[in-house]
This record gives structure tokens, sequence and C-alpha cells, in this order.
């Protein structure tokens, strides 16, 4: 009988992680400041992170120490399994093989955690004392809300009101792991209270809830600001996903033809597809086809363009070199909240462009058909975001199966849906609806994009 | 550097379940059948359930092999993890070792499924067709859920009308998992439609919900009925995890000096404990502690009586003997739904009496401080009922550091609270009462015992 799981040992927990940077066929373009017309420099970005955070964002080195303290408290959860979804293949009736990593065994439910640790720890090495953050669906803020408390920081979260109000579960998680949340836009900063001035019923937005958490550190002293994908030392931070993997598929006797992931900001599709795009761009793999799945409603990689655009709505932050939809567009409500970030991680976006990535989109409802699909037979409710992952993953196995070739296919599940049952809800209840791609206003967004 | 977290792997999963009727003091009192006025017979319990399940109701063998299709479906989530606690020793500055066991891994999010998806199977072998069952917090009703979607068997459940509207999010999962759930009382059964017309708004009790699926199961060819906790067969299935921590705990060089899990009806109890107890019983462990942790809301175990009493609360079961507060009790609304129960397992009473198991009782707000407590030190947020035994695993390192002893205390966290914020809130707003035990209602219930 094959094994199910394929679970390491605390003393195979990766000692290092990897950093890409060392591997791209050509350099990353730098950060752009905008407001002084100049490439960024170090210290621009010491005003909102702490020193080692900026020199892992710009090193070239190929791996990068983890750590004693993050290892310690990565034990808490990791190594996380490797699955064999020999349930679902049995359901497809396919002759690939489906693995999957499952990081939604993290106590903040996600992958998230990976990242808030370590920069949780280079804040508290650095003296910090107040971490602020902003949060959409919730994962990301509760991964920081649960890394400060191991490492005694106080931590401030600014949650898009929507989300405050639609995911209270979510706020509650983060509180009971100390956090202070505020519904943003709010009344503790001069932005916050600037929009509800003029409009007392603002939903509000990433956008608005990154210009608070910034407003917010730099109102504070030792405070600094934290942030959950796209920048590179979070992708790095997340590659252990990725590096266990091959761990775990070495004892399996195994090694993907295609690695599967979901791409919001970026991170999770880092942390899973990179150390195995390495051997790619290594020459060694040279076969391996690593997707990205975005939703329709959001399809940055597949329908955006290479450019320098901010990170954040108001154009707060530098600009970086990615693809994008236009920082001022606002995708449909889609239930996946943590996949509709309007611009992806600059890494990938290099990865795209020198085609060592294919994006894929994907439409909600076939998405949590396939959620559906994969709870039933391997058992574990999987995050919206995940679910597109998921989608991919089982198209591929159709075709190998329309094709008779076995096929070894690995997605990452990059966390549970426990939060996400409402969503559940609308599809069961045949509520849900489809996104199409919004041509026109992204190429209105588009004409908003910095002039570099 | 200690190792945090002891994994077992897939091959070292437990091959039987320990029957611990083969190892009390005396045979257990048989269950009664009230109707006609004498001892049940096998028969009178085969009209509900299929043979092979109370085959084992009633077996004295040691240990009962697991059957193959049952250790392919456990290995999805089990082996469980045994953490050690380390951080919470730290915060608490106690020479106790504290380890738990962690069942919040499962994808139902408890213990639940360890017995859910063997009753499966028997009824699947037996040519069963639908299993009907009832659920009030809604973990009984989500592992069982899955296990029917596994052995592709069709699901009916009963959920407790006030939990159907305040816990959706349970009712979501059991319909991904593809149950049908109908809010108790409902329109299906005779009994429900008889409360109704009497009562429109009656919010349901485990009792009309148990009756409902007893007659669910009556109305319907090739139907059983399903129970998740209380009887020898349930409390045997759950000792894999008892099983699997003494394997684990071997690993570490280490022996419990206590152990303790909460109790509802007793299966979680059950399922960590018997396998130490057994020692105990053998002669081998005279000074094992074995603490069963209650709330003081319901204190079956601490101040019931050890008597014949009905499963439900219309009287429809076989009488058990065991403590009991009285079936027509009912206990404050604490946010513990699953410790609700007014009888606890003939198993565990039998052992009370015999003092080899320890009751305990806790109040509802110290329960949550030590839910939090653990949260914010060893990052998993627990369910209500498990944390009834971390607050005794607390106050058991605590006495151990006043004594200055270097103790082992093992306690089982039995699920996770992902479906419990809205309790954690209440405790967090300062809105929380206590319950104390109510002396006058008890009396009162104890009046309605069956006279045996």
């Amino acid at each position: 009988m094959n094994a199910k799981k394929i679970v390491l040992d605390e003393k195979d927990l990766p000692k290092q992680w990897y950093n890409i940077q060392a591997d791209l066929p050509e350099p990353l373009d730098p950060p752009y400041n905008t407001r002084e017309g100049r490439p960024a420099q170090p210290e621009d970005l010491e005003v909102i992170f702490p020193k080692e955070i900026v020199k892992q964002e710009m090193s070239s080195e190929r791996y990068i120490d983890i750590p004693e303290p993050v290892l310690e408290a990565y034990k808490i959860w990791r190594p996380s399994p490797l699955v064999r979804a020999s349930n679902l293949e049995k359901f497809l009736d396919t002759p690939a093989k489906i693995y999957f990593k499952n990081e939604g065994v993290s106590p903040s439910g996600s992958h998230k955690s990976n990242s808030a640790i370590a920069q949780a720890f280079y804040n508290k090495e650095a003296g910090v004392k107040r971490i602020a953050t902003e949060t959409g669906a919730g994962q990301w803020g509760s991964a920081l809300a649960m890394a400060c408390e191991m490492f005694a920081i106080e931590c401030v979260i600014y949650m898009v009101k929507v989300s405050y109000e639609q995911k209270p579960y979510r706020k509650s998680l983060m509180q009971v792991y100390g956090a202070q949340v505020f519904s943003s836009p709010s009344n503790q900063t001069e932005t916050g209270r600037k929009v509800l001035t003029e409009d007392p019923d603002n939903q509000g937005s990433l956008g608005i809830a990154i210009s608070e958490a910034i407003e917010d550190v730099l109102n504070h002293k030792n405070a600094k600001y934290s942030l959950g994908s796209v920048l590179n030392h979070v992708a790095m931070h997340q590659t252990v996903i990725g590096l266990e993997a091959k761990k775990q598929l070495e004892i399996a006797g195994d090694y993907p033809d295609i690695v599967i992931a979901c791409l919001g900001g970026g991170s999770n599709f880092s942390g899973t597809a990179f150390p195995f795009i390495m051997d790619k761009l290594q020459g060694k793999k040279p076969n391996l086809r690593a997707i990205a799945a975005e939703p329709s409603a959001c399809p940055k990689l597949s329908k955006g363009v290479l450019a320098y655009d901010f990170g954040d709505t108001s154009g707060f932050t530098p600009a970086l070199k990615m693809y994008t939809l236009g920082h001022t567009f606002m995708p449909g409500g889609i239930h996946a909240g943590g996949l509709r970030y309007h611009g992806a991680s600059p890494l990938v976006s290099a990865l795209v462009k020198h085609n060592f990535v294919e994006p894929v989109t994907v439409k909600q409802r076939e998405v949590f058909e396939a959620a559906i699909t994969f709870t039933r037979t391997e058992g574990i409710l999987p995050a919206p975001e995940s679910a597109h992952a998921i989608r991919v993953a089982i198209k591929e196995a159709l075709k190998a199966k329309e094709e008779g070739k076995s096929k070894t296919i690995l997605f990452n599940l990059s966390g549970h849906g426990h939060f996400d049952l409402s969503a559940y809800d609308n599809y069961l209840s045949g509520k849900m609806v489809d996104y199409e791609y919004p041509a026109d206003k992204v190429c209105e967004a588009l004409t908003h994009l910095p002039k570099i």
C-alpha cells in the first residue's frame, strides 16, 4: 500500500530559505522612488522596514540561513504534510499522480505564518516594539498577530471594513492572539479620518488600509510596517514550502511534471514553485511546468501589463516593476479575497516575462465546484484561494487522462476554508456568480500608471 | 534542543483498538429495555445499529482489529501529533512537562472522526444505505457527514435548532460534505411535527433530535442510527488517541503522571485515557491519575448519581447504568455545547465508581482564560470543550511548581475552535458569565429516573 502522507521529522526542516534572485536570467529592476524621481535606496525602505529585511529584499545570495528562533516557531506545525490525493485521483479516474502540500495545518490557517514569524523575529532583533499592517480577508492579519504575540511585539492591524464586518471570526482570531484590530477607514489616522469625513459609509480598500498602516508606523516610535506578500523577502520566507515538498517527493521517488499554486500577490506561488523553478533555471529540469492560477476577475499575469506601478491604491509605496492591472483597479467581489490584488510580485513577474511561469485563469464557480469535489474526496475544506490551484490540478489530471499519460502534479493547499463557509453557502444555494475580465475598467486603470 | 512535536509514521498507526471491558474490575451492568422490563438483548440494539457494532458494544475481547479501509481513511490525518507545550511551560514557569495530543488536525476538526469513520465502515459492510444522527454543537455531525461521504452512504443530520441558527458554518460544513441537515424540531418526523404544532418557536434539544433521528431510521429501508459518544464501541474507536500517545511518549522516554481530558458523553476522555488506565487496572502504574474535566454547569461525574437512565430526554433509548443528572436536566447555556450532556458513558462511570478516574469541575470563565493563555503561547485556538482539559492541565502544572515537583502531564486537545469564535468574543468583551451547579434543577430531574 502506498503512503497517504509523507511527513518529515522536525530535524528535516530546511535550515535555509532559497533566494531565487541568485538564479534569475537578468537582475530585477529596482523599486522606484517616484517622489524623488530616482531608484529607491535601502534608506528609503528602512523608514518602514528593519535593516535585515531590507538587506534580504535586495540580496542575491542563493541561500539565507533561517534563524534558530524562527525554526523553533516553525516547529509548532512544520514540516507540513505532503499528501497524495489518492481519493481524488480515483474519483477522476486519472493516470496522473496528484500530490498536495497542506499549509492549512498552520495555527493561523495558511502559509502566511511562514513569513509572519520571520518578519516578527527580525523586527524583534531590531528593537521594534510595534508592527502595523493591513489585512483584507484576514489570513495575513491572523498570521502576523500570532507571530507578534510569540515575539512579544505589539501588533496593530487595519482591516478593510467590508471584511471586518463580513468576517467577524477572522477579526476575533486576531484579537485572541492579542492584536489590536481597527476597521479601516478608521479614526486612528489622518488618512482614515479624511476618508470618513468625505464618506462616512466608505467600505474601505486594501489601498486605504495600507496607507493607514504606514501612517501609523510614521506616527509611532520604534514602529515598523510589515507586508504579507509581493516583496522579495516575503517570497523567500515562503520557500520552506517548496523545499520541504522537494524532500518529501524525493522520499516518494518522485519529481513533479507540473507545479501549481494560486496567485494573489505572489507569496504562496513563490514559496511553492521557486525551489522547483530553480532546477529549470539551472537547466536541470527543462520540461517542468509552473502554473500560477489566477481568478478571471483579477488576471494580472494573463491580461495585465509589465510596468512600474504602486503597491497601494493611493500611490504611497515605492513603485515596483510588475504585471499589473493598475493600482486603481477594483476587481469584482470574488470570495477569494486574497487574490484580489492588482499586481503580481516582481519576482513572479520577471519569471512570467521569461516564460518560466505559465499563468492560467479560472472562474469562480468552477473553482468552488473543484473545492467541493476535493472536500468530498480528500476530506479537507480548502480556502477559496487554494481552490484555484485545485481547479487547475483537476484540469491537468483530466488532460493527462485524455492523453493517456502518467503525469506527476503538485499543488499547494495554501490554507483551510473554515472561515469561508459563507462563500460555500453562496455556491451551494446556487447564487454564486462568475466575474468576467473587466477590460474597460482595466484600460481606465492603466491610464493612472506612474510615468517612469 | 528538545523536539517540539513527536510525529509517528503512518506505518506506526495502531492496528487494533483497545477494549477496556476486558480489564474492568467487574463486568458492566447491561443496557435495560424499559418497555419490556428486562435487560436489553443484542436484537433490541440491532434495530438501530448494524450487527458488528452491537457485537463490539458487548465484547470483552481486549483488542479488536481496525479494518484496513478504516486505517486507510485514518491516514488522511493520523497519526496525529503529540506536542510538547514548551511555550506554555515557560509561561507558567513550571517544572512540569506538559504534552498534548492534537486531535484538532482531523479534517472535521475534532476527535469525533475516529469513531465516525469506523461506524460508517461497519454500516457500509452491513449494506446500510442511509445513516441518521443528531448533532448539537456540530462536531459529531461534521465528522459523520465526512465519513458517510467517504463510504458513499446517505447522511441525514438532525441539528438542534438553536445551534443550527447560531452555528451556521457548522451546518454549511456538513452540507459541503454532502449531508442533508435539518433544523430540529423538523417537519420530517412525527416527533418534530408534534413539537412544532405545540410550540412553533421550540429551540430544540438533543433529546428531541435523537428521537427524530431514530424515527427517521425506523421510517426508512436500509437505514441505521449512529451515536457519537457514550456507548462502549464509540469509546473503543477513540482509543487510537491514547494508543498513539503512548508510543509517542515512549519515543520521548516519558510516561504521564497525570492524563487529562474533558468529558461530555465520554468518548474523548475514554479515547485519551483508557490505554493508560489499562496499565493502572493491570497493576503496572498504580500512581497514574486520570482526570475527567467537566463544566461546573453540568457535573455529572462530580455531582450526579450512578443509576439507570435514558440516553435521550424523551426516554426513547434503552436505559444505561451511568452517572447522570437526570435525562430531563437542562444545563445552563455554556459555550462548550459538547459537554452539556446529562449522563456519562457507562465505562467511565464504572471507572469513577472504582476510583480509577477523578472528576474535576471547572467554570466557564477560567476555561476561556486558559484557552487564551494556550492560544497566545502555543499558537493553536482550542475548542471550548478542549479548553476544559487545558484549564486542569494548567492547574496541575502550577501545583507541581508550588510543590517543586517535576510531573509529566498529558492532555488531549480534542478539537480546534475555528467555529467557536463568537464564544471567544463573548469572553473578550467581558460579557461571559459563569454557571454554578444548579442543585434544585438536578434534584427535580432525578425524580424522573426510570425505576429499574
